[in-house]
Parts: structure tokens; C-alpha cells; sequence
């Protein structure tokens, strides 16, 4: 039975158009091994699916209704006025939807709110500075005036990193500070406004010999999974991970030199890629999130961009515990790195075969044969990338490890299928709320050898929320360590229920002692976790950079960071 | 002429047992090519040079007398008597020898003081802690009593880290705190205590199956010229880099967590490779150079120790532009990177040739036919490490380049040459002094577009003081730049001019637009250029973190990053 997906774009100024993921009339539909899955799973029938269906459009959780609600703007319209007047009254909007635009992130709360109609945590004004000298003005006017000021980017904050509970006024970058500044061909750096959003960037670095004159093409090498609608500037604050992170790093990585606004005034890092001048500046000022200063050029490292040279594989073990030994020894054999480097755990597994069309394939049985059984075999795929020579080695040397591990190569039509669907899995997210699921993730960093009780006790935990499923990989690697992402799905009767076991899990990860968030960042989500994590030293730390930077707390206050 | 070098061990108690580097019985004597040249560059004679040494002798300046002259400590003596309870009568000592041990690094500013037997700035008690515990109690009494406290590891600071303006209380690791704290060969990690001496952690790392019972023996990956007499500890606070860093990274890439001890209170960071928990807490404590913190322990990468992977070559480039090409052109070549990579250039390549006795050899008379001419062609030598495949595909590509760039293989005996004698040289300053010639370095950081500019300004102010020698190379690199590295040789009429000099070549490479150092760090002899490098914000910063950690200012006071 085909279920009745939405297929067409939100109305234009409605809750749906504010949580919806993505491109307007972009999809990503549950397919029918995912659907049947979930009628499994969670003992349903066809049925059940359209009546959460209709429950859902009757209480109006489609979200379809425009945002007709004013919320009201407490910011004196003298401030309104002399605001305008520095970015121009096409730079400036007062209307509720932009503003509401500019405080939702895409979070699974965020998403539950809209859904709700619950409106608060929003600016009063939206501005869209035109160069840095703008940005100057509005802070050094915010400042005097303490009138709250909220960065945002391309609004894919997963931690409630955006919202407004002061109200105030929003900065969005992306209108028109989102162009390249300089491209460095000799230094190998690109120098970006922090509204820029990745495709945009990776265009023209793909170009550069065609709009930059430059004898080679180059890379940026960070595809985070929301690649196609963030912006430079929050990869950098919340100090993301692209889905390469493990050969191109993490953006703190690629970081060499950064420039920030700060009420008190500019800070400007050198471009030097290490030197020993005392305390790191742009480590301290990067994972701020908008609470030391506002960003307004970042200067990243950039690689030839060689697909080409691109190599797949992907490898099939019998069991976790195996796969675990064979990606440690990859990351710790000092040949390179691999580039996307994924390792789902059985559950995810038995899934990803589902999604990708492999169960019940030749492949699926051969590989039963050979004693690859579900439930307990474990899906490794990924890519190498750089030098031809080097990519070649790396894909051979993971091969020979893979091996001695106990595993069989599952041919490159997983990482095709992947890749394929690399950016689109979020679109799902709508589809299975519409049908009152939730769809949700959460991820956190650890070491090698806290990394098998951390994903005991995250998956304990979840299952004792039964049915539910819940989906692991880690993907990003060092030779100390890796990361843990969870995805889990679920029909939670309310809010409440959810919002429940959303902070029980955050809660299990942290006593676990895994690192509270690999590369999502902090937000006012994960804030009340932060001091008990880093102790009471680190938060007068930051509390007085914060207080240095920021005197009157205008940059992005309420919460972000505990700050 | 064989020139009377001093091959005695200096006298227990003198100066000269103070400035003299290295081991009391170890020398490296300038070989005769190296006296052919300086008598030719500064147009002396054989008895120039020894009138030199007889004047140095009569008027004191080998250094050979007791340090008899006391120094008044102003340390009230029922602090001396408290805190040498909490060491230990034997971990505590007043002597004014040992006092003064603690207080002089091994810059050219510290020896010529020393020479001149000039006793300043020394603290009045050295205490020797034995545990984290003993810190705690030794930095709690001194905040309550505003006593100061100045960090000491191996005492080869060059920068002025160590002296003690205010006196105070020395701290000195190395006699307690020196061991392996864990290793874990599951996350690739050593957790370490801060005066541990680099060949003990070497040596232990490379036994460890038998020593830590692990599967494989290891390596820290960190040799700087210091390494045989540096610390943990030292290298972590100043930022330092090793002569293997291009592979193996510096020591800010290797630190994965820290604990330090601060007067008010611990500060403990996560053993993490990554994560986005708010601004970098490790990256704000390392460099601080023991003015935030007393650093108690540090986890450090590790890697595999695989000695027979280890491939060497050398090239030698018709001149410098070509040579700086080839280099840049490997470093983005995405192959990964050399281990040691070092490439001299004109004068440092001529200075090698006679060093390595190359010159008028059967490889120089071949050079020379082949067209690569003195004063104009670089030497760059280099080994790979890691995987054997991937160290030989490193050496395979590193050659195709350097071809392509107009070089030709100079065999692997310079590189066996310079590996003999990597941890030498300084051994050499002491011979120079004692017949009045300076040898000293500076160094900096630059990226590959200002590079030349920085290498001509700083040649062109160095020899406005001719005669002089000035060599120069980069040693330490990374696709987007690297590092510059002079050595200057000259008769220095004076103190006072030597100073001038040396002043006006800091400000030299300020100006030409370089990092202030991208290895030594900043101590109290950069300090005065810190804060117009940073600007007022960074100083903000800095002196606001300084204020929260260490109200009293009791820590490495006086000058130090100009705090």
C-alpha cells in the first residue's frame, strides 16, 4: 500500500514551509521495505498509518496553516528605524515569518514545536548586513543600545543554536555576505563570507581555474549532511563535521585564520598554519556559537579537488566486535586516511540493507551463506581520496585489514547507494512525523576504549523505550578515536514523552563519559550539560571571555553554552 | 692550526657548568672547514683567534669560577620552612647554584650573562614535587602568601621562559615527576607527567612489550634539538615542535588532555581526538608558557615505532625559487607527508658542504659539472615514516617532484650526515664563544606567499651587519606554509650590540609580516612584540583569562607572553 506522502511544496508562508527539511519540492519518501519495517517493529497495521495520518491533519500537525499569530515585537521602533537605516530598508524585515524564519533550527523539537504552533523564542527584526563594515555598526548600536543580536546562517542548527529568547535583533549572512574574498592558490586557503552556503563554495572552488584564473580546481572537503542548506559560517562556530571528516578533518581542522566582530572590537587571527605565539585565539573564538563575536570572514585550508582519484569499498563482518578491531587498526596503520569512512552496527545494518534494496538480493544471500547473518553482521563502506597512488594504497591496506578481520567486500553499490542518498535522508523526517513518528538523532565523541560501554548503555537506554529502533554508526575516525551518532525512530505519544527520553539519552551519553557532541555543537540543547562536563574552572573561563568580548551579553544570549 | 677548544668538564659549581648545553662531557667542535671559514668571512687569522680566546680567558668569560657571589632571597623563612614541609627537607633547596640552575635557559642572552657573571633574576627556593598532590599544596600556600612560582622542566628554554624577576619558588619535575603515568595502546595514547625527559619517554614507549606489556612498541614522534635534555612539560607549555613534526605533527597536534593545577582550583580537559563542546579549553591552556597553570599531566598521541620503514633522501635544486616550488608542490600533493623535511638554502647549503665534508668531494666536483654552483644551489634532505608502502610511495613522489623541479639526487649522505649530528650543534656555541663569535638562531613562522619577503628582509637586515653569516632553512611544513629558521654567526664587538642586533632582527621579522615564532615560543625575550602582534582584543583576552586562573599573578610572573 502506498502511504499518502506529501509531494507538494508547503504554502508559502506556513508552519510546514519552517520546519520542512530542505528544498521546497525536494522528497525523500520512507520506501516500502523502510514502511514495512515500521509496521513490524511497532506492531502496526496499514491502518494505524492513515489514522495517525488523519488525527495528525485534523489537529492541524501537518502544519499547512499560515503563521497568522503576531507575536509581538518589543524592540523600541526608534531602535527599528535606526537599525534600517545601516543595512537599507530592503535589508531589513519586521515581518513575523522572517522572523520566525531566522529562530527555528531543524531539530526534532523545533520541528514538534512548529507542528504545535508554538511560537516564542523570536527576534524582533532580521537584518541582512552587506559587509563587514555593517556588521560593525549594528554591534557597536546593539551594544549601546543592549539589544540582543542572533547570528544565523543557514538555520540547520540542531541544538536550538538560533533562537531568540531575548528577542532582538537576527543577523542572516546569507543575502550578501556570501561570496569568496580571495582565493589563495599558493597559500592553498580560501578566504569566505560566513554566509556562503556549501554548494555555492564548492562551485566555484571546482571553477577555480574558470573564475579565479587558478592552474588547478580545489576541494573544500566538508560535506556535513546538511551540506546543501549551511552556511560556512555556522560550519565554523559550532565547529561541524563534514561526512569526509576523517581525510579532510573537522572544520577546526581546516580553520587557519579567522576575523570577528565583538562589541569590545575586531579580532583578527594570522594566517599561519601552526605557530607558538601563546594560547591558541582561533581555538578559543571557534565553538563560541555566536556568543563571543560574530564571524565575518574565516580563512579555511582547500585540496585539489581529484575525483578521479576517488576509490570505494565497502566490507560486510560478521560481528561488531570484529568490524571495531578492523577500523581501529585502519586509523592507527599510519598509510592515510580514508575519506568517508562509515561503520553501521547490526541494527543499522539490517536497516541500511532494507534501504538500500540489498535484503534479499543475490548479494544478501550469498553473503548469508558465507555466514554474514543479519543481526549481528556489520556494514563498513567508505571512499579514498588525494593522490591516485595514495588513494589506491589506502583502499588496498583497508582491504588487507578488513580481511584479516573476518570480512568478505560487499562491492561499491553500498557507498554508491549512500552517497546517492548522502544529503537526503532528513527529507524523511517529515514523511514519518506526518504519520506521527519521530525521526531523530543524536551523536557524541569517543575513545577507543570507552567506545564499546558507550554504545552499550546509549542502546540499552533506548531500548528500554521498546519498540523502538535504534540505529548506530560512527564516521568519523582518529587514530585515538571516533564518534557515535544514534538514530532512532519512534511513535512517542506527546511532546512530553519525547522530550523525556531526548534528555534520559543525552543524560546516559554523558554518564557514559562519551563527549557531549562531536561536531553538532552545544546550542541551548545540550547547555545544561556543559559545566558539569568541563567543571567549574572552564565555566569562569568562558563566562569571563564572555563578559571581556561581550559586557552587556548581546551576542546571542539565553542560553547557548550555559553563557 | 688546532684551536685549544675546551674538552674539560666545567667546574662543579661555575657559570660555565650553567651556560655549557648538553652533557658535562659531550663536545662538537667547529671542524677545521668550518675555522677555514669563519677566519675567511671575518678576514682573521690563527692569531686573531687565539688572542680572542686569551682576552676571553683573562677577563673571565670562559666562565670557569665558582658562582661565590651570594644573592640576597627575600623569601621569608618561615615560607621557606612551610614549604619545604610539603616536599621534603631533600626535595627543597636554597643553595644559590641550585637557585640559579632553575633561573638561565640556554639562549645567547642567558650564556653572555652568564659570562659576564651577571646573577639576576633567580628565585630563592627550588622545590622538587613528587606528586599532583604536593603541587596542589605547594601552589594553594603560595596564592594564599602571594609567593611566586616559576615552572622548570629541562632549563632549555631560548626564549627567557625561566627567570624569575619577583624570585619566588622554583618548581622542578624532572627530579619526581618524570614517569609514565599510562599507556594505552587502545587509544594510541601516553598519559604522561611533565618532567620526564624526552630519551626516557622515547625509550619507554620503544620498549613497551616489555616494559607496558603492549602488542607493539612505540614511538612519541617528538624530537626537537633540545630532545635529549628537554621535557614533556616543556615542549606542551611553549608549543614546540620536533624535527620529525611535517610527519608527526608539533606537540599541539600530538596533546590530546591536560591537568593543570591552578591557584584556583584543577582544570582536567577530555581525552577526545575531537569534539564540539565549546571553545578549544587544551588550545587556550597549551602556549600559556606556566603563566595560567602548573601542567601536572599531559596525554599525548603516540605512534607505531617502525625504524625499518624509515626511507631518507636528499636533493639538491639549482637555487632557492626552484627548491621553494618543489617543497610547496609536495606538501599539496596529497600523498601524505615527509617526516624530516629540511631544505637550506644558498649560504646554509654552502655552510652544510663544508660541515658534512662534502665540499671538493667526488659528489661536489659532480654538482658542480652538472651545473648546481655554490651560493646558488639548496640542499633539502628528509626521511619518510609510517607504513612501509606508504613511506616508500612518500620517497617515490617527493623524487618525481624535485626532478621535475630541476634537482638531482645527492644520495642519502647528507641526510645520514645531518642525522648524526641532529641533536649536536649546540654543543658548538660554547667553542664559538669562548673565541668571541656568537652563534645564535630565530625563528618564525610564515605561509607560502610571504615566505620570500620574510627570507630577504630578514637576509637583508642580517647582512647590514657584515661580516656575518647568516643561514637560513625551513624545517617544520604544512600545505599551507611553513616555518623560517635562521642561524647567524658574527664577532660581536660587544653585549650591547649583540643585543641591538638581535633586537632589530626580531623587529625585522615582525615587520616583513612573519608568526613571532612557530616553535620556540614567546617567553619574556618576545614579549614586548606579543600584544601589537595580537592586537588589544587577544591582550584583553589573555590578561582576563590570566586574572580568573591566577588573581594574585603568582605564576611565571614578570614578563613572561607579557603577562
Amino acid at each position: 500500500m502506498a502511504l499518502p506522502w506529501i509531494t507538494t511544496s508547503a504554502p508559502p508562508r506556513s508552519f510546514r514551509s519552517l520546519f520542512k527539511w530542505g528544498a521546497p519540492l525536494e522528497f525523500k519518501h520512507p520506501n516500502p521495505k523502510l514502511y514495512a519495517l515500521l509496521k513490524e517493529v511497532f506492531s502496526l497495521s496499514d491502518d494505524d498509518f492513515l489514522t495517525a495520518h488523519q488525527q495528525n491533519s485534523e489537529q492541524g500537525f501537518l502544519g499547512m496553516e499560515d503563521v497568522a499569530a503576531e507575536q509581538v515585537a518589543t524592540l523600541d521602533p526608534k531602535h527599528v528605524t535606526a537599525l534600517t537605516q545601516i543595512c537599507g530598508a530592503e535589508n531589513a524585515d519586521t515581518n513575523l515569518y522572517a522572523r520566525m524564519k531566522t529562530a527555528y533550527g531543524k531539530s526534532t523539537l523545533d520541528a514538534m514545536n512548529l507542528r504545535r504552533k508554538k511560537i516564542q523564542h523570536i527576534p524582533d527584526l532580521v537584518l541582512f548586513p552587506r559587509d563587514k563594515g555593517e556588521v560593525q555598526k549594528i554591534v557597536a548600536y546593539c551594544h549601546e543600545h543592549k539589544i540582543p543580536i542572533i547570528p544565523y546562517g543557514g538555520g540547520t542548527s540542531v541544538t536550538q543554536g538560533l533562537e531568540a529568547p531575548q528577542q532582538g535583533v537576527a543577523l542572516d549572512f546569507k543575502k550578501h555576505m556570501n561570496k569568496i574574498i580571495r582565493l589563495n592558490p599558493i597559500n592553498q586557503t580560501v578566504t569566505v563570507q560566513p554566509g556562503m552556503l556549501g554548494p555555492d563554495l564548492e562551485r566555484q572552488l571546482n571553477q577555480a581555474p574558470q573564475l579565479f584564473d587558478a592552474d588547478e580546481a580545489y576541494t573544500c572537503g566538508h560535506f556535513p549532511q546538511s551540506f546543501e542548506f549551511s552556511t560556512v559560517g555556522g560550519w565554523v562556530v559550532t565547529k561541524g563535521a563534514g561526512q569526509n571528516s576523517t581525510y579532510y578533518g573537522k572544520v577546526e581542522d581546516m580553520v587557519i585564520c579567522q576575523e570577528y566582530v565583538t562589541p569590545v572590537g575586531e579580532i583578527k587571527t594570522h594566517e599561519f598554519a601552526r605557530s607558538s605565539t601563546g594560547p591558541d585565539i582561533d581555538g578559543l573564538l571557534m565553538g563560541a556559537e555566536g556568543t563571543f563575536g560574530i564571524l565575518v570572514s574565516v580563512t579555511l585550508k582547500i585540496y585539489k579537488h581529484l575525483p578521479q582519484n576517488t576509490r570505494q569499498f565497502s566490507f560486510i563482518f560478521h560481528d561488531w566486535e570484529q568490524a571495531n578491531a578492523a577500523v581501529r587498526e585502519v586509523m592507527q596503520g599510519e598509510f592515510g586516511f580514508p575519506s568517508v569512512f562509515r561503520l553501521s552496527d547490526p541494527e543499522e545494518t539490517d536497516v541500511a540493507f532494507r534501504l538500500y534494496g540489498i535484503e534479499d538480493t543475490l548479494l544478501d544471500k550469498f553473503l548469508k551463506m558465507r555466514g554474514y547473518l543479519p543481526h549481528k553482521r556489520c556494514l563498513l563502506l567508505g571512499t579514498a581520496d588525494g593522490d591516485r597512488e595514495a588513494a589506491k594504497l589506502i583502499q588496498s591496506k583497508i582491504k588487507t585489514i578488513c580481511k584479516k578481520h573476518g570480512a568478505i567486500s560487499a562491492s561499491t553499490y553500498p557507498v554508491k547507494k549512500w552517497q546517492v542518498g548522502r544529503f537526503k535522508d532528513p527529507y524523511m523526517r517529515e514523511d514519518l512525523m506526518d504519520f506521527g513518528f519521530v525521526i531523530d538523532t543524536l551523536e557524541c565523541a569517543v575513545n577507543w576504549e570507552n567506545l564499546s560501554a558507550v554504545h552499550q548503555q546509549a542502546r540499552e537506554y533506548c531500548k528500554s523505550f521498546s519498540p523502538i529502533l535504534c540505529l548506530s554508526h560512527m564516521s568519523h575516525f582518529y587514530p585515538q578515536g571516533t564518534n557515535l551518532y544514534f538514530v532512532f525512530i519512534k511513535n512517542f505519544a506527546s511532546f512530553e514523552e519525547y522530550k523525556k527520553f531526548h534528555t534520559g539519552f543525552l543524560e546516559t551519553i554523558y554518564q557514559a563519559g562519551a563527549g557531549l557532541s562531536h561536531h553538532h555543537g552545544i546550542g541551548r540543547m545540550l547547555a545544561p550539560w556543559l559545566f558539569k562536563y568541563h567543571g567549574p574552572q572552564v565555566e569562569k573561563l568562558l563566562k569571563v571571555v564572555k563578559g571581556t568580548l561581550d559586557p552587556h551579553s548581546i551576542l546571542n544570549p539565553g542560553g547557548t553554552l550555559d553563557l
